[in-house]
This record gives structure tokens, sequence and C-alpha cells, in this order.
């Protein structure tokens, strides 16, 4: 793949936990940053119920629309664990025992250990790569340019390190932020002429509330750098005109 | 609409910010626990970039397939800001000035301070109707099933108030949390063999690690009390057989 490509990738978040409220995902912000060290662009997210056809569909969407589709969840022993049996089905692949995982988690558990509801986390897509799991043993699995890992944070953030080179990037995208003593308001004019003279720059603005004081960060994101500096002078410029407080840079 | 429909909702969150993983989306959870108690069901939750195509096709998808759709982000002053614009094309509605919006914001500011950028927010899709916002001034608004929201977590819960009596839903979602002193492979399969029994109710069953000991919380959830109850008391039959300690319940 050119490095020069932009590369782009979509989460795929399984889990009726997170509809309902009761669980706070995280795992979005883990693999956005991630992906951005990498050169990939997070365009989108979509979280859906523990439902097979749901999952299926939305996989077969995602996984044509982007170059790389992450999904978390849905990866453990129990009845509501059905991502490998709905990705098999996705790719119409069977969904078998994985011979490798099944040594890796037979020798991880003790003897008499590894019993039927253990058995149930090797069962996978035929033809699925391994994903280690250095923290609980129970390995990820990709097939094709699809990576299902654990809904657990600390355990899917474990799984990154060994998942690297199997993704290839673009440019990083790098970014400046430039936090303002100010309102939205007050720059929004201005930002929009920035804007405009810099189209293939994102520039985000973000009011924030910060030990009592009210301000606004100004985000921008490129892959090019002499792009970034050249859009932050430019709004370096006006802040200073407009004496604007620069609060951080 | 009848009582006993189930009404179902998604939640469509524009964002640059939440996609390269500079701020961590909560409303999502907000949102989700409100739904819940008043019987709305959140279905399914997208993230997309600040890109006018994108909001709109995703907007129009997602208004035909769920009761309600609940945007959050993007109503701010500044460029980044094209959620009601997207929206007003969404519907095919013109985009234009909110007399009462425009009352509002004016005597909010003080004189002179009612500048360009801030007008920006009074303008919205023909025939919206404002959800008024306590903290900030700036109304949110809606137009027919779908509420455009801020994406400022302090501000969207402050608004939801006064958008309560807007939303009809179903019966109000019941939950019961179960948690054991276990991990999930122990109760794998007798916890599958009870969603046989209860297919209309939802068994989730989610590890936890807190103070230094693992466990399993199971979540059961349904309309009806009696089903939940019914449900609890197969699941703690067998907790009592395998002699697993009930944490909390």
């Amino acid at each position: 793949m050119n490095k020069n490509t932009k590369v782009n990738a979509s989460i795929l978040i399984i889990g009726n936990e997170i509809l309902s409220g009761r669980t706070q995902d995280t795992n979005t912000s883990t693999l956005a940053n991630w992906l951005n060290s990498l050169g990939v662009k997070l365009s989108e997210v979509r979280v859906v119920p523990d439902e097979e056809k749901v999952i299926v569909d939305t996989l077969n969407i995602l996984r044509k629309k982007y170059d790389y589709v992450f999904t978390t969840g849905g990866i453990g022993p129990t009845h509501d664990d059905i991502t490998a049996a709905s990705v098999s089905k996705a790719f119409e692949k069977k969904y078998q025992i994985h011979n490798e995982a099944f040594k890796i988690l037979e020798s991880y558990y003790k003897p008499g250990e590894f019993n039927e509801g253990r058995q149930k986390m090797v069962w996978m897509p035929e033809g699925a790569e391994l994903i280690l799991n250095p923290t609980s043993g129970a390995p990820g699995f990709s097939i094709e340019n699809v990576f299902c890992l654990p809904g657990v944070p600390s355990i899917l953030k474990s799984m990154l390190g060994g998942l690297k080179n199997k993704i290839i990037g673009g440019e990083p995208i790098l970014s400046q932020t430039i936090s303002l003593r100010t309102v939205e308001s007050e720059i929004a004019n201005s930002l929009t002429e920035v804007q405009k003279k810099n189209k293939d720059v994102e520039i985000g603005s973000y009011p924030f509330f910060h030990a009592g004081k009210l301000g606004v960060s100004i985000v921008v994101r490129s892959e090019s750098q002499s792009k970034i500096d050249s859009c932050s002078s430019q709004i370096l410029e006006f802040v200073n005109k407009k004496k604007i407080e620069v609060v951080d840079r």
C-alpha cells in the first residue's frame, strides 16, 4: 500500500451494555489514538446490540466501506458472546475450533479447568488469524480486514502491541492544539476565514471549562507538519490582533 | 402511541473530536439511561465526522428506522458546527433564522454581545421547535422525530428536563443485577440454559475486577418485573447449587 494513500477504519462496538447505559465505552478513544499513531483515520463508529443479524449486516457494510474494521466485545465464554459466530456468518466461513487457540488455552489453564465454557472461546471463523492476549489468555482474531477484540478495556489495550504489524497505515495524522482564553463566538468568523484558506487542514473548535474559567481549544490536524505550522500562524495572527490570551499551545 | 408498543431510538454523534480520540464521549450513557427511564430502548449509536453529506445520509437512514433520533454536537457558533444546516438538508427544509431563538439569545446576551458568530446559533430548519437551554442560552431544536442537542455533556444534561414531555415511551425497561464471586466460564452453561427458558428477557454477563477480586455481574432486563423475578430466581438456584458467593443483588 502506498504510504501516501489515506487509510481509514471503523469500529463496530458489539454490546447491549453500552446501549443500556450500564457501561461507558472507552475503547473508541483508545483505538482512535492508537490508529492515529499508525496513520489510520477513524471514520465511523457504530454501536449495535448482541443480535446476530444486526452484527452480520453491519459488519458486511463496514468491511466493504473501510480499509480496516475493529470489533470490540462479545468474544467471551457466555451465551451473549456471539461475535465469532456472527463474523463467521458475515464471511460465509465455517465456525469451528481454532487449533492453535485451543492449544494456547489448554496450556493457559490448570489441568481440568479448560471447561466447556472456556472452550467456546476457541471457536472462530475458518482461516482466522490469532491476536494474542497477554492479559487473560483467550486470543482475539482477525479475518481479512476485520479485527475482533474483547470489550474489557484493559485487555483490549494489552492486545494492541501484538497487532501493530498487521496494520499498514498512511502518513501519521499530526495535530496541534492552541488553547485560548476566549469564547467560540469571538473567534468564529476569523476561524472560518482560516479554514477557507486551508481547505485540506482539519480545524476543530472545542469550548472548555477549567479551573473556573472558560476557554476554547483550537485543534489543527493534517498529515503535513508544514501545513499545520502555516495554519497555526494564521490563527495566532488573528488571536494577537484581537488581544486574546493564549493559555497553552 | 400504545403504552405497550416497544419504542426505540438511535443516537447520531457528530464530531471529529470523538473520532480523533481527543474527546471521550459520555453523552451516550447519559442519553441511554434517560431513555430507559422513559421506556425507550436505545438500539443503535453512530459516530460520524463533521461532513455534511455523511450527516445527511446517516440521519435519513436513522430517522426512518427508529422512533426517535438524538443528535449530539455541532450546534455551536463555529465553522465546524454544521448540524443545523445538515438537518435542514436531510429534511429538505429551508435553513433560516428561528425568530423565537433570536429573541431568546438577544435578551440572553448583553447589548452589543449578540454578534455574528452567536447569531449563527439561531439558524435552524424551517418549522423547528426549540429545546430550551437553561445553562448557556443557545437552544437546541427538534424537527419531526429528530432532536438536536449540543455536544458539551453538562449542557446536554441540563436540557433533558425540558425535553421529557416530547418523548412518548413504552413500558420502562427494568433491570436487576446479580453480582457473583466467580468467573464467566464457571456459569456460562447454566446461564445459557436460563436464557433459553426466558427468551424475552435480556440476560447479559459482564466480568468485573474490583478491590483486587474478580467477579461477574449478571444483568437481567425486561419490561416485566415478574419475568425479571422469575429469571433471577432461576439464576440464584444454580448459583446456590454451585456454592458461588453472591456479592451483591
